[in-house]
Protein backbone atom coordinates (compact mmCIF):
# COMPACT_ATOMS: atom_id res chain seq x y z
CA UNK A 1 0.00 0.00 0.00
CA UNK A 2 1.07 3.53 -0.81
CA UNK A 3 1.57 6.68 2.04
CA UNK A 4 -1.90 8.03 2.11
CA UNK A 5 -1.71 11.63 0.35
CA UNK A 6 -3.15 15.19 1.12
CA UNK A 7 -4.68 16.52 -2.80
CA UNK A 8 -6.27 19.81 -2.37
CA UNK A 9 -8.72 22.35 -4.29
CA UNK A 10 -7.57 25.74 -4.80
CA UNK A 11 -9.38 28.62 -6.68
CA UNK A 12 -11.36 31.64 -6.73
CA UNK A 13 -14.98 32.31 -5.46
CA UNK A 14 -17.10 30.14 -8.43
CA UNK A 15 -14.70 28.55 -9.64
CA UNK A 16 -16.27 24.81 -8.89
CA UNK A 17 -14.30 23.92 -5.83
CA UNK A 18 -17.44 21.31 -4.62
CA UNK A 19 -17.74 20.22 -8.52
CA UNK A 20 -14.00 19.32 -8.04
CA UNK A 21 -13.82 17.49 -4.71
CA UNK A 22 -16.74 15.29 -5.71
CA UNK A 23 -14.52 14.60 -9.25
CA UNK A 24 -11.82 13.55 -6.91
CA UNK A 25 -13.97 11.60 -4.39
CA UNK A 26 -14.98 9.31 -7.79
CA UNK A 27 -11.61 8.38 -8.84
CA UNK A 28 -10.41 7.73 -5.35
CA UNK A 29 -13.26 5.36 -4.83
CA UNK A 30 -12.39 3.78 -8.56
CA UNK A 31 -8.66 3.45 -6.90
CA UNK A 32 -9.80 1.80 -4.15
CA UNK A 33 -9.58 4.35 -1.82
CA UNK A 34 -12.41 4.98 0.50
CA UNK A 35 -11.00 6.02 3.65
CA UNK A 36 -10.96 10.23 2.92
CA UNK A 37 -10.92 12.86 5.71
CA UNK A 38 -12.56 16.36 4.20
CA UNK A 39 -11.28 19.34 4.93
CA UNK A 40 -12.15 22.92 4.59
CA UNK A 41 -9.96 25.96 5.65
CA UNK A 42 -10.21 27.90 7.23
CA UNK A 43 -12.06 25.72 9.56
CA UNK A 44 -12.22 22.21 9.95
CA UNK A 45 -11.86 22.06 13.92
CA UNK A 46 -13.90 23.07 17.05
CA UNK A 47 -11.14 25.72 17.17
CA UNK A 48 -10.82 26.68 14.01
CA UNK A 49 -14.47 27.18 12.54
CA UNK A 50 -14.30 30.04 15.45
CA UNK A 51 -11.46 31.79 13.93
CA UNK A 52 -13.48 31.34 10.30
CA UNK A 53 -16.31 32.73 12.35
CA UNK A 54 -13.97 35.76 13.70
CA UNK A 55 -12.86 36.25 10.12
CA UNK A 56 -15.92 36.27 8.31
CA UNK A 57 -18.30 38.19 10.84
CA UNK A 58 -18.54 41.73 12.20
CA UNK A 59 -17.40 43.14 15.79
CA UNK A 60 -18.96 46.36 16.47
CA UNK A 61 -17.82 47.89 13.54
CA UNK A 62 -13.86 47.28 14.23
CA UNK A 63 -11.57 47.48 11.73
CA UNK A 64 -9.88 44.03 10.71
CA UNK A 65 -6.57 44.66 10.29
CA UNK A 66 -5.20 42.63 7.32
CA UNK A 67 -2.16 41.22 9.18
CA UNK A 68 -4.90 39.67 11.47
CA UNK A 69 -6.41 38.29 9.07
CA UNK A 70 -3.78 36.50 7.69
CA UNK A 71 -2.50 35.68 11.54
CA UNK A 72 -6.13 34.29 12.06
CA UNK A 73 -5.52 32.02 9.05
CA UNK A 74 -2.87 30.85 9.80
CA UNK A 75 -3.72 30.00 13.57
CA UNK A 76 -6.84 27.49 11.88
CA UNK A 77 -4.28 26.35 9.57
CA UNK A 78 -1.97 25.26 12.28
CA UNK A 79 -5.17 23.55 14.22
CA UNK A 80 -5.99 21.61 10.99
CA UNK A 81 -2.50 20.36 10.02
CA UNK A 82 -1.51 19.17 13.17
CA UNK A 83 -4.88 18.41 14.99
CA UNK A 84 -6.53 16.42 11.79
CA UNK A 85 -4.49 16.45 8.57
CA UNK A 86 -0.98 14.88 9.85
CA UNK A 87 -2.84 12.29 12.28
CA UNK A 88 -5.25 11.34 9.15
CA UNK A 89 -2.42 10.69 6.81
CA UNK A 90 -0.27 8.96 9.64
CA UNK A 91 -3.06 6.84 10.08
CA UNK A 92 -3.10 6.01 5.90
CA UNK A 93 -6.19 7.88 5.26
CA UNK A 94 -6.11 10.30 2.11
CA UNK A 95 -7.23 13.87 3.06
CA UNK A 96 -8.81 16.18 0.25
CA UNK A 97 -8.56 19.57 1.42
CA UNK A 98 -11.27 22.25 0.19
CA UNK A 99 -8.40 25.45 -0.03
CA UNK A 100 -4.81 25.16 1.76
CA UNK A 101 -1.90 27.63 2.11
CA UNK A 102 -2.29 28.68 -1.26
CA UNK A 103 -5.27 30.61 -0.95
CA UNK A 104 -3.65 33.00 2.10
CA UNK A 105 -0.63 33.34 -0.62
CA UNK A 106 -3.44 34.08 -3.00
CA UNK A 107 -5.78 36.02 -1.34
CA UNK A 108 -3.70 37.92 1.68
CA UNK A 109 -0.76 37.86 -0.36
CA UNK A 110 -1.94 38.64 -4.07
CA UNK A 111 -5.27 40.50 -3.40
CA UNK A 112 -4.22 42.43 0.01
CA UNK A 113 -1.04 42.88 -1.11
CA UNK A 114 1.03 41.61 1.87
CA UNK A 115 4.95 41.80 1.05
CA UNK A 116 6.23 38.51 0.20
CA UNK A 117 8.72 38.12 2.61
CA UNK A 118 6.06 38.54 5.66
CA UNK A 119 4.09 35.64 3.78
CA UNK A 120 7.21 33.85 3.10
CA UNK A 121 7.74 33.82 7.00
CA UNK A 122 4.68 32.77 8.40
CA UNK A 123 4.25 29.96 5.96
CA UNK A 124 7.79 28.61 7.20
CA UNK A 125 7.12 29.47 10.67
CA UNK A 126 3.88 27.82 10.99
CA UNK A 127 4.01 24.91 8.05
CA UNK A 128 7.20 24.03 7.89
CA UNK A 129 8.14 21.94 5.00
CA UNK A 130 4.71 20.39 5.13
CA UNK A 131 2.65 20.63 1.76
CA UNK A 132 -0.11 19.01 0.01
CA UNK A 133 0.97 16.05 -2.51
CA UNK A 134 -0.88 17.56 -5.36
CA UNK A 135 -3.06 20.72 -5.62
CA UNK A 136 -5.75 21.03 -8.30
CA UNK A 137 -5.81 24.78 -9.13
CA UNK A 138 -8.98 26.17 -11.23
CA UNK A 139 -8.20 28.83 -12.91
CA UNK A 140 -11.00 31.32 -13.98
CA UNK A 141 -11.65 35.27 -15.31
CA UNK A 142 -12.58 36.25 -11.36
CA UNK A 143 -15.63 37.83 -13.52
CA UNK A 144 -16.73 34.92 -14.22
CA UNK A 145 -16.95 33.23 -10.63
CA UNK A 146 -18.10 36.05 -8.72
CA UNK A 147 -21.36 35.72 -11.71
CA UNK A 148 -21.34 32.22 -10.31
CA UNK A 149 -21.13 33.15 -6.79
CA UNK A 150 -24.07 35.72 -6.90
CA UNK A 151 -26.15 33.14 -8.42
CA UNK A 152 -25.63 31.05 -5.29
CA UNK A 153 -26.83 33.67 -2.95
CA UNK A 154 -25.33 36.45 -0.34
CA UNK A 155 -21.89 37.07 -0.86
CA UNK A 156 -19.68 37.02 2.40
CA UNK A 157 -16.77 39.91 3.50
CA UNK A 158 -14.16 38.33 1.46
CA UNK A 159 -16.33 38.40 -1.70
CA UNK A 160 -17.55 41.86 -1.32
CA UNK A 161 -13.56 42.88 -2.21
CA UNK A 162 -13.13 45.00 -5.00
CA UNK A 163 -12.61 43.10 -8.76
CA UNK A 164 -9.21 44.86 -8.85
CA UNK A 165 -8.52 42.26 -5.62
CA UNK A 166 -9.73 39.37 -7.21
CA UNK A 167 -7.25 39.81 -10.72
CA UNK A 168 -4.32 40.36 -8.23
CA UNK A 169 -5.15 37.22 -6.14
CA UNK A 170 -5.70 34.97 -9.22
CA UNK A 171 -2.39 36.71 -10.36
CA UNK A 172 -0.39 35.36 -7.46
CA UNK A 173 -2.78 31.80 -8.15
CA UNK A 174 -0.94 31.60 -11.38
CA UNK A 175 2.71 32.38 -10.40
CA UNK A 176 2.83 29.92 -7.47
CA UNK A 177 1.25 27.39 -10.15
CA UNK A 178 3.29 27.57 -12.70
CA UNK A 179 6.73 27.83 -10.05
CA UNK A 180 5.44 24.03 -8.40
CA UNK A 181 4.94 20.78 -10.18
CA UNK A 182 2.77 19.66 -7.47
CA UNK A 183 0.21 22.50 -8.96
CA UNK A 184 -2.00 20.64 -11.89
CA UNK A 185 -3.89 24.24 -13.57
CA UNK A 186 -7.79 22.98 -14.59
CA UNK A 187 -9.39 25.82 -17.31
CA UNK A 188 -12.74 26.20 -14.74
CA UNK A 189 -14.37 28.83 -17.48
CA UNK A 190 -15.59 25.08 -18.87
CA UNK A 191 -19.14 24.27 -17.99
CA UNK A 192 -19.27 22.11 -14.69
CA UNK A 193 -18.93 18.76 -16.81
CA UNK A 194 -16.31 19.83 -18.60
CA UNK A 195 -14.16 20.73 -15.33
CA UNK A 196 -15.21 17.26 -13.43
CA UNK A 197 -13.53 15.55 -16.90
CA UNK A 198 -10.82 17.30 -16.73
CA UNK A 199 -10.09 17.19 -12.93
CA UNK A 200 -10.90 13.25 -13.07
CA UNK A 201 -8.17 12.65 -16.34
CA UNK A 202 -6.00 14.92 -14.47
CA UNK A 203 -6.49 12.53 -11.53
CA UNK A 204 -5.61 9.63 -13.19
CA UNK A 205 -2.76 10.56 -15.30
CA UNK A 206 -1.63 11.38 -11.66
CA UNK A 207 -2.17 8.29 -10.18
CA UNK A 208 -0.07 6.38 -13.17
CA UNK A 209 3.23 8.14 -12.10
CA UNK A 210 2.38 8.50 -8.02
CA UNK A 211 1.19 4.68 -7.30
CA UNK B 1 4.18 69.38 24.94
CA UNK B 2 6.40 66.10 24.32
CA UNK B 3 5.06 63.32 22.22
CA UNK B 4 2.37 60.99 23.95
CA UNK B 5 4.61 57.61 25.22
CA UNK B 6 3.66 53.76 25.60
CA UNK B 7 4.67 52.59 28.90
CA UNK B 8 3.97 49.17 29.90
CA UNK B 9 4.20 46.79 33.01
CA UNK B 10 5.26 43.18 32.55
CA UNK B 11 5.84 40.74 34.67
CA UNK B 12 4.37 36.86 35.99
CA UNK B 13 1.00 36.12 37.50
CA UNK B 14 0.83 37.67 40.97
CA UNK B 15 4.18 39.89 40.42
CA UNK B 16 1.92 43.59 41.36
CA UNK B 17 1.02 44.73 37.82
CA UNK B 18 -1.94 46.32 39.00
CA UNK B 19 -0.53 48.11 41.88
CA UNK B 20 2.00 49.33 39.41
CA UNK B 21 -0.70 50.32 36.86
CA UNK B 22 -2.29 52.65 40.06
CA UNK B 23 1.55 53.69 41.02
CA UNK B 24 2.25 55.24 37.14
CA UNK B 25 -1.44 56.67 36.78
CA UNK B 26 -0.64 58.28 39.86
CA UNK B 27 2.71 59.96 38.72
CA UNK B 28 1.32 60.86 35.32
CA UNK B 29 -0.91 63.39 37.16
CA UNK B 30 1.25 64.39 39.33
CA UNK B 31 2.80 65.26 36.08
CA UNK B 32 -0.24 66.90 34.61
CA UNK B 33 -0.91 63.98 32.16
CA UNK B 34 -4.53 63.11 32.11
CA UNK B 35 -5.31 61.62 28.94
CA UNK B 36 -4.42 58.31 29.73
CA UNK B 37 -5.72 54.91 27.80
CA UNK B 38 -5.35 51.73 29.66
CA UNK B 39 -4.99 48.70 27.84
CA UNK B 40 -4.47 45.02 28.65
CA UNK B 41 -2.88 42.08 26.43
CA UNK B 42 -4.07 40.10 25.24
CA UNK B 43 -7.87 41.29 24.57
CA UNK B 44 -8.37 45.28 24.34
CA UNK B 45 -10.39 45.85 21.49
CA UNK B 46 -13.91 43.76 20.73
CA UNK B 47 -12.30 41.52 18.57
CA UNK B 48 -8.77 41.12 20.33
CA UNK B 49 -11.14 40.23 23.64
CA UNK B 50 -12.28 36.97 21.83
CA UNK B 51 -8.98 36.25 20.69
CA UNK B 52 -8.12 36.05 24.60
CA UNK B 53 -11.49 33.69 25.29
CA UNK B 54 -10.32 31.75 22.46
CA UNK B 55 -6.73 31.05 24.31
CA UNK B 56 -8.47 31.03 27.99
CA UNK B 57 -11.59 28.50 27.03
CA UNK B 58 -11.75 24.73 26.19
CA UNK B 59 -12.52 23.55 22.78
CA UNK B 60 -14.32 20.36 23.51
CA UNK B 61 -10.79 18.81 24.45
CA UNK B 62 -9.43 20.18 21.27
CA UNK B 63 -5.49 20.91 21.80
CA UNK B 64 -4.18 24.61 21.28
CA UNK B 65 -1.24 23.90 19.16
CA UNK B 66 1.65 26.10 21.09
CA UNK B 67 2.11 28.07 17.40
CA UNK B 68 -1.85 28.72 17.23
CA UNK B 69 -1.47 30.35 20.96
CA UNK B 70 1.21 32.61 19.64
CA UNK B 71 -0.42 33.18 16.43
CA UNK B 72 -3.91 34.56 18.35
CA UNK B 73 -1.60 36.47 20.88
CA UNK B 74 -0.02 38.63 17.60
CA UNK B 75 -3.62 38.82 15.90
CA UNK B 76 -4.76 40.33 19.29
CA UNK B 77 -1.78 42.67 19.58
CA UNK B 78 -1.99 43.58 15.84
CA UNK B 79 -5.84 44.99 16.32
CA UNK B 80 -5.19 46.38 19.60
CA UNK B 81 -1.98 48.23 18.62
CA UNK B 82 -3.78 49.13 14.96
CA UNK B 83 -6.83 50.24 16.71
CA UNK B 84 -6.10 51.85 19.96
CA UNK B 85 -2.46 52.26 20.59
CA UNK B 86 -1.16 54.11 17.86
CA UNK B 87 -4.25 56.69 17.10
CA UNK B 88 -4.16 57.59 20.82
CA UNK B 89 -0.23 57.92 21.10
CA UNK B 90 -1.18 59.87 17.63
CA UNK B 91 -3.87 62.30 19.45
CA UNK B 92 -1.77 63.17 22.23
CA UNK B 93 -2.62 60.18 24.66
CA UNK B 94 -0.12 58.47 26.74
CA UNK B 95 -1.17 54.43 27.08
CA UNK B 96 -0.31 52.44 29.86
CA UNK B 97 -0.19 48.86 28.97
CA UNK B 98 -0.69 45.62 31.44
CA UNK B 99 1.65 43.57 29.30
CA UNK B 100 2.81 43.78 25.57
CA UNK B 101 5.27 42.09 23.26
CA UNK B 102 7.51 40.55 25.60
CA UNK B 103 4.96 38.97 27.50
CA UNK B 104 4.79 36.82 24.04
CA UNK B 105 8.65 36.40 24.01
CA UNK B 106 8.84 35.61 27.61
CA UNK B 107 5.60 33.16 28.08
CA UNK B 108 5.60 31.65 24.06
CA UNK B 109 9.43 32.03 23.46
CA UNK B 110 10.74 30.95 27.14
CA UNK B 111 7.68 28.94 28.61
CA UNK B 112 6.72 27.32 26.03
CA UNK B 113 10.24 26.86 24.39
CA UNK B 114 9.29 28.25 20.57
CA UNK B 115 12.59 28.85 18.70
CA UNK B 116 13.75 32.36 19.17
CA UNK B 117 13.83 32.76 15.43
CA UNK B 118 10.17 32.00 15.11
CA UNK B 119 9.72 34.29 17.45
CA UNK B 120 11.88 37.25 16.23
CA UNK B 121 10.33 36.38 12.53
CA UNK B 122 6.42 37.09 13.98
CA UNK B 123 7.57 39.91 16.24
CA UNK B 124 9.40 41.78 13.08
CA UNK B 125 6.07 41.30 10.89
CA UNK B 126 3.28 42.02 12.80
CA UNK B 127 5.24 45.16 15.06
CA UNK B 128 8.02 46.30 12.76
CA UNK B 129 9.70 49.38 14.33
CA UNK B 130 6.79 49.38 17.19
CA UNK B 131 7.71 48.95 20.70
CA UNK B 132 7.02 50.49 24.56
CA UNK B 133 8.57 54.14 25.36
CA UNK B 134 9.14 52.70 28.66
CA UNK B 135 8.79 49.12 30.29
CA UNK B 136 8.76 48.35 33.86
CA UNK B 137 9.46 44.43 34.52
CA UNK B 138 8.22 42.95 38.14
CA UNK B 139 10.90 40.72 38.74
CA UNK B 140 9.65 37.74 41.11
CA UNK B 141 10.80 34.05 42.00
CA UNK B 142 7.56 32.39 39.86
CA UNK B 143 6.60 30.30 43.50
CA UNK B 144 5.92 33.39 45.41
CA UNK B 145 4.06 35.27 42.54
CA UNK B 146 1.74 31.66 42.10
CA UNK B 147 1.51 31.71 45.90
CA UNK B 148 -0.01 35.11 45.50
CA UNK B 149 -2.11 34.21 42.41
CA UNK B 150 -3.79 31.23 44.06
CA UNK B 151 -4.89 34.03 47.09
CA UNK B 152 -6.76 35.48 44.47
CA UNK B 153 -8.65 32.97 43.40
CA UNK B 154 -8.47 30.38 40.47
CA UNK B 155 -6.11 29.35 37.85
CA UNK B 156 -6.53 30.17 34.48
CA UNK B 157 -4.77 27.80 31.43
CA UNK B 158 -1.75 29.45 31.29
CA UNK B 159 -1.39 29.42 35.23
CA UNK B 160 -2.10 25.53 35.21
CA UNK B 161 1.58 24.78 33.68
CA UNK B 162 4.51 23.13 35.38
CA UNK B 163 6.54 26.13 37.20
CA UNK B 164 9.82 24.93 34.95
CA UNK B 165 7.07 27.09 32.72
CA UNK B 166 7.29 29.68 34.67
CA UNK B 167 10.92 29.70 35.28
CA UNK B 168 11.77 29.53 31.56
CA UNK B 169 9.58 32.46 31.12
CA UNK B 170 11.29 34.79 34.11
CA UNK B 171 15.12 34.29 32.60
CA UNK B 172 13.36 34.81 28.90
CA UNK B 173 12.17 38.31 31.05
CA UNK B 174 15.57 38.75 32.77
CA UNK B 175 17.54 38.07 29.22
CA UNK B 176 15.39 40.86 27.24
CA UNK B 177 15.38 43.53 30.08
CA UNK B 178 19.06 43.34 30.69
CA UNK B 179 19.97 43.75 26.69
CA UNK B 180 17.32 46.57 26.42
CA UNK B 181 17.71 50.25 28.19
CA UNK B 182 13.79 50.90 27.49
CA UNK B 183 13.10 48.46 30.34
CA UNK B 184 13.39 48.92 34.07
CA UNK B 185 13.63 45.93 36.48
CA UNK B 186 11.81 46.09 39.39
CA UNK B 187 12.29 43.77 42.51
CA UNK B 188 8.63 42.06 43.10
CA UNK B 189 9.74 40.42 45.75
CA UNK B 190 8.51 43.14 47.72
CA UNK B 191 5.76 44.24 49.50
CA UNK B 192 2.94 45.79 47.61
CA UNK B 193 4.29 49.91 49.32
CA UNK B 194 7.59 48.92 48.36
CA UNK B 195 6.92 47.73 44.96
CA UNK B 196 4.93 50.98 44.44
CA UNK B 197 7.49 53.26 45.75
CA UNK B 198 10.72 51.58 43.34
CA UNK B 199 7.97 52.51 40.27
CA UNK B 200 7.34 55.75 41.06
CA UNK B 201 10.79 56.44 41.81
CA UNK B 202 11.60 54.68 38.22
CA UNK B 203 9.39 56.75 36.67
CA UNK B 204 10.46 60.56 38.59
CA UNK B 205 13.63 59.57 37.40
CA UNK B 206 12.70 58.46 33.79
CA UNK B 207 10.94 62.09 33.05
CA UNK B 208 13.83 63.78 34.69
CA UNK B 209 15.49 62.77 31.24
CA UNK B 210 12.65 62.20 29.16
CA UNK B 211 10.23 65.13 29.39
Amino acid sequence: MTKAKFIVVEGLEGAGKSTAIAAIKEVLEQQGIEQVVNTREPGGTVLAEKMRALVKEEHQGEVLQDMTELLLMYAARVQLVENIIKPALESGKWVVGDRHDMSSQAYQGGGRQIPLDTMQSLKRVTLGEFKPDLTLYLDLDPRLGLERARGRGELDRIEKNDISFFDRSRERYLELSKADDSVMIIDASQNIEQVAASIKQVLIDWFKVNR
